[in-house]
């Protein structure tokens, strides 16, 4: 039976489904019981302390009923992205409505009782978020931290051409650097091989206690502002007749349609006449909802002010609570307002031709699969990284010299191969700096404006890496957009702006965490970070681009979630590649040269060293068997190339002297079980680390993340050389000098740690010192680092 | 003598100016010697290593050379911000040209000998920075993070009536999240009180390695975004008729002049016919400079592929350097392009007509004082913070109850009214959640558009608070810019999302640290960085919204420049604000609660604690003169309050218990002079915290912050409870519950440490966990804490 979603019956019952969202709503916001009002409203009804927001909510239940419509209208693929997340209780609203809650919650049944309970456990202790958090059905978007979700609705929809991301964006969130920056995403969607965002902007005119730039905006400004950026927009607004909520409903629904119909047929005409590689780039529409914050709520306050309308409808609107009952009545009033009886029955389940207004199955947005795990969720298919192995059985450890980056991207190469639909690299412009060459040899970049060949390189509309935005905003939010969508892939960057997004990582980490608690949840792909042109090699760039500290800012959060991978050479980079992109749930942190190295392990070697964390080196180590005189530690490229040359020069001088040598790949791993689940035993540790004998420890990073390891084992006789934050434009080896991470520096701690050493090594620590002031005088002269330096070659031990 | 700027002759020599520019831009890339060429150049002429960036430098030589004439046709006050900061020859080589340089640096002479060496100090060991650093005259901006340009130039010229800020902007950088969110600042710029920031976007078509965005955009859809942005946009190009230099001369000089008209325009406008408080938004004029990306220099590389107008111009663009001089008369005849004889005497000197070109003086942007210190800096003048004391004697320790930050905004208030031009808040509209009332009641936000109350409070065309952006990213980028031009001020926000600019934060330190080093630098009033609603108490919000982690951020940092303080209460608060807003050259991280709370310590009290850093707090000890069994330490409004609780509650239970309580409110000076030239001594230390008695700690950020500082000390033996990453919608006290910072586990943590109470104190620990347990029933019941939680009161000790 076909019915007409434009006639006046049918918005009408879109406007009921849309007071059933709002009514439950406010319910949610205040009430513990009671939820039909059969009873007068007691203070045991309502909530000690009301907690959450209201004036985002009704703006939010507005679009959702209306995309509804469209999905039942269009037989759509389309899920929804709550940019202003803080409006908890929208979409949870829609999942109860919708059926979908009551499946997957089964004691939030939809009668008096499950109401009872949803009402009461929103933003309650123990209950759920007052957020569009990783308990709501349907969601891939927390908007706590606001900005993101436009770039997270475009991830979402990258290879997955029949998806559109209806992307609700607050008029607040609309005025920070990463939304703003997520506009130039359109020059990025491919139309066919890519799905489509819609972005709607819920412009209800403020924020928390301001008005927002939007609503002082002029329609013809915001329009104009958008055509330049290459989006069409559209208006839905009544002027200030915000009661007449059918003309809202007229006007959405034309509004959206038009849309629907112009997303259809952009992707129509690109796909029937056009190929992925040779695409106009389309105008894609954008809609502008213009409507009162606090919509349909208290009108003033009990002083007379504004409430919708203004920033005061932003939380609770009215004070009322259960200590506070004088104006309970102004609750009832509100609630009753949406006509309860309209789309409750008397026993507080949902009228049927209520239910029937949201679509069935998983076409629910709520259920929609992409929100949860994907589509169609496959495991990477990986080549053996083995295959793509350094020799170093032939030259011997330490002896071929290659670049660690260029070396994997031959591996990443193949991965884009093999995964040509749900893999992706990202990047903010530095994929041809981080020397990813190999992925360059199997896929271009992605974008859809202009190829001006040859002063453009390897650009084509359809591709699989994505790094022509200068934004690791975009880049970031692109990928967890992506994975939370269940497909793989990476971001390379500067090690030291990798930290431009800090607080997205922290976000998507407690994304991951609070999802892991929900059972009906299933697993994300990995989150790859890859932090490369790092602080111990500087070229062309100085004190700004040096900063290690991703390191101690993953490592500060549950250790369930996060690994921080440091190889020190192209082998043991595969190793960590092939264990990081078959992982589910994790923020992977690999930190990585890019530049010609020497390579130490065999892909044997590495392997183990990745399994196991780290790794006693015997080709590198004097302590065979025997107590060591002194533990010399490395994690990260330089800090083993150093150390290395460190125990060569030791062993050259002190033939007798017992060096253990350990490489640490998986620096967590460094932890107590008490902190980290994968932490190593304190048996294990004192074995390899002893419990008194001097531990100089060479680190990529700065020095407290390995004296808070140590500070919770037995030897606390460990000396840290990591980054003193000491940077400047200078030389590579200068970089190490001047955070004393160098060889000789190196070698003089051992000489001073190991007792033993106190007096017979002060000649040796001299010619060292002396070897750090040839190094500075030469340095200055020439502008590169000394020949015996940038010669050095490991020798076999005797 | 007028001069007429406008005809060709006086354009013949901008063309001059600017070919001398580059000819030093290029001697500073690839020179070490040789700097005339008067003889055949030899690999000793070149650098071994010439590292830089070429493709940015003559589209900003050539908008530099325009300003300068601009400068002097309309005697302006303007200064120059380099966006695409890696350009660092930009800045320099025009500062020598003008003189300035050889002022600042008499080594550096204006001869051949002095060029020499600026040619080869540049981007070299112990030389000077690629980028437009510290020690570049007349930089404020060092562009090494890509993002700020916009907002340090709007920042700088607040309350500086009479300035314009010439701000460079790469085509890349504009695609950046904070670049982009920075457009909305002439929504906050008031024509009568503030200055002018002149946007020009060097459009060169790319970036490393990708082409721009903006450079695929047609000039129509350009001028439509910044249309809708309330923005002009003019152009300056030359279709691709990149050769004809004068063409561009023309077209810029009247593009710049019409730009600088508009300016003047607009504020002799409002200056002579409005008031400060109602002014008309305007139109402010940007700059689009379309020219080729390494204009002037290498047409094509040595495989034919182009160089010019292509990403390959980037870096260093040809590969000449000592160890390779094979194509050395490329870099020859590059050189002599810009016809040295021209603008050079033989014996190195510049031409006196040359020089002339530039302005004179402080007019001189490389010599503008707003680059180096401010205008007319001046420190700020504070009222008396005992004024505005909670007074404690009258009640006694933790009886009055008040809110740290509403008691604060009192002072703040009187800051604001007694500095009315050099004193700002910034905040992305917090300020009101933020509690800052009594900045309210002193000023208003400040902002351009329209205001439209009782809807909106608190607005303003001028105010000295700007807060309606919802941009961390602006409010930070706007203070930065203020208190680099030698003003002073604050930006307030939630804890958690002040992460947003962690890396921000680390370049401004960078900054400070570097400039620091440069004796001729000037102070800089110290950037306060205000953390409240903060991680111990959420309402309306759950875990996205806490986060601790800035002290750990800022931790890593070095000392000099950092301070951490976590002021216990309110007169804490006000002693930190008093000695954190006279203090120069620091970032200050200030983390406060807003929540009513219980107010411990007189303003003498609070006042010491902050000279001192921390302190014994008798009231709340009973070890008087003796050997304690436990020391409780506290850092941090919650983990005092709850450590105090414990005091109290093993007190009750254990009269005869020796415990010693602590409280820190300068958290860093708990490091070791080694690590902090302020840290206590061991000595201090030991006498404070002892050897070996157990100290439970009781922590507001993340544990392995502490744990590190005591793995330098003597005293090992600290049971630290901070944020242990969990967290949640809840209760405040079940914030600390969840991160067993709750007085219940911290007095378990006592008992369990302190070895005589190991068998007699698990009666009490039971009862500990008992409470544990009934309040997490509790709070799922009703929502709130419990009674004897929320009105438990400190009693003082027998
Ligand atoms: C990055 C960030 N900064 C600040 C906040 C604090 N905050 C929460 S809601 C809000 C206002 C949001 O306004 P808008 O996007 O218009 O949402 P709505 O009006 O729909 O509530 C702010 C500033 C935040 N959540 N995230
Ligand atoms: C935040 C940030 N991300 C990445 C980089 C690395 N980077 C340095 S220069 C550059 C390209 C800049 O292009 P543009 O702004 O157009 O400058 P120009 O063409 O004038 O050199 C990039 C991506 C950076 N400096 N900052
Ligand atoms: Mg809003
Ligand atoms: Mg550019």
């Amino acid at each position: 039976m076909a019915e007409n979603f434009d006639s006046k019956e049918y918005l009408e019952e879109v406007d009921k489904y849309w007071r059933a969202a709002n009514y439950l709503s406010v319910g949610q916001l205040y009430l513990r019981a009671n939820p039909l009002l059969k009873k007068p409203l007691t203070s045991d009804d309502v909530k000690v302390k009301p907690i959450g927001h209201w004036g985002t909510i009704t703006s939010q239940t507005f679009i959702y009923a209306h995309l509804n419509r469209a999905i039942k209208k269009y037989n759509l693929n389309m899920f929804y992205i709550e940019g202003s997340g803080h409006g908890g209780q929208v979409m949870v609203s829609n999942s109860y409505l919708d059926g979908s809650y009551s499946e997957i919650y089964p004691n939030i049944s939809q009668d008096e009782k499950g109401m009872a309970k949803l009402f009461k456990q929103f933003s309650f202790p123990g209950g759920v978020a007052s957020h569009a958090a990783p308990e709501t059905p349907g969601s891939i978007h927390e908007g706590g931290e606001l900005g993101y979700s436009l770039s997270h609705g475009v991830g979402a929809i990258l290879d997955n051409p029949d998806v559109i991301a209806a992307t609700e964006i607050g008029d607040g969130e609309f005025e920070t650097g990463p939304l703003a920056a997520g506009w130039f995403s359109s020059k990025f969607i491919n139309p066919i091989t890519d799905g489509a965002v819609l972005p709607i902007i819920n412009l209800n005119g403020f924020k928390i206690s301001n008005p927002t730039l939007l609503n002082r905006m002029s329609d013809e400004d915001i329009a104009d502002y958008f055509k330049g950026l290459g989006w069409k927009a559209s208006f839905v607004e009544n002027g200030n007749d915000f009661d007449d909520h059918m003309a809202y409903h007229e006007k959405m629904a034309k509004t959206l349609d038009a849309a629907i119909e112009d997303i259809k047929a952009i992707q129509k005409h690109a796909r029937e006449n056009e190929t992925p590689d040779n695409v106009k780039e389309p105008i894609w529409p954008v809609i502008v909802v213009r409507t009162p914050k606090g919509w349909t709520g208290p009108k003033k306050n009990l002083e007379g002010e504004p409430i919708e309308n203004s920033f005061r409808a932003h939380q609770v609107p009215i004070d009322i609570s259960a200590n506070k009952m004088d104006h309970a009545d102004l609750l009832v009033d509100w609630l009753k307002s949406y006509k309860p009886e309209d789309f409750l029955n008397d026993d507080g389940t949902i009228k049927q031709e209520v239910i029937d207004m949201a679509p069935k199955g998983d076409q629910r947005m709520a259920m929609n699969p992409i929100t949860n795990g994907g589509l169609k969720p496959e495991p990477l298919k990986l080549p053996d990284y083995r295959d793509f192995a350094v020799d170093i059985a032939a030259e011997g450890h330490g002896k071929p010299v290659a670049q660690d980056m260029v070396v994997w991207s031959n591996w990443l190469g193949e991965v884009i191969k093999l995964n040509p639909t749900n893999f992706r690299a990202f990047g903010p412009d530095e994929s041809m700096s981080n020397r990813l060459y190999g992925v360059f040899e199997n896929t271009n970049r992605q974008w859809m404006e202009d190829i001006e060949e040859p002063n453009d390189a390897y650009m084509a509309n359809h591709g699989q890496l994505i790094d022509s935005q200068l934004s690791e905003h975009q880049a970031e939010g692109w990928l967890e957009g992506y994975v939370l969508t269940g497909r793989h892939g990476f971001f390379a960057t500067y090690e030291s702006f990798g930290r431009v997004v800090d607080s997205m990582l922290t976000q998507h980490f407690k994304w991951l965490r609070k999802a892991a608690e929900q059972p009906w949840r299933k697993q994300y792909p990995s989150l790859n970070f890859v932090d490369t042109s790092t602080v111990f090699q500087q070229d062309h760039n100085g004190y700004t681009h040096q900063d290690p500290g991703m390191l101690t800012h993953l490592a500060e959060k549950k250790p369930e979630f996060i690994r921080e991978y440091l190889p020190a050479d192209a082998n043991t980079l595969l190793a960590v590649g092939d264990v990081a992109f078959r992982s589910y749930e994790k923020i992977n942190l690999i930190v990585t040269s890019k530049h010609p190295r020497p390579q130490w392990f065999s892909i044997e070697e590495a392997t183990n060293l990745v399994k196991d964390g780290l790794g006693y080196v015997d080709w590198a180590s004097t302590d065979q068997g025997q107590e060591p005189d002194v533990v010399i530690a490395a994690a990260g490229t330089e800090p083993t190339w150093e150390a290395l040359a460190a125990v060569s020069l030791l062993h050259d001088e002190f033939p007798e002297m017992k060096i253990r040598f350990i490489n640490v790949v998986d620096i967590l791993r460094l932890r107590t079980p008490e902190n980290d689940p994968r932490g190593l035993s304190d048996a294990k540790f004192d074995q390899l680390f002893t419990t008194d004998k001097p531990v100089v420890f060479a680190f990529h990073g700065f020095e407290d993340m390995i004296k808070g390891f140590f500070f919770d084992r037995h030897n606390h006789n460990v000396h840290v050389h990591g980054y003193r934050e000491n940077g400047d434009i200078t030389t590579p080896f200068d970089m190490r000098v001047l955070n004393q991470l160098d060889r000789f520096d190196l070698a003089i701690e051992v000489v001073n740690d190991v007792p033993e050493y106190a007096v017979k090594g002060q000649s040796f620590v001299r010619r060292m010192e002396d070897m750090v002031a040839k190094h500075n005088a030469y340095i200055r002269d020439e502008g590169t680092d000394l020949p015996e330096v940038n010669e050095w070659q490991w020798k076999p031990l005797k």
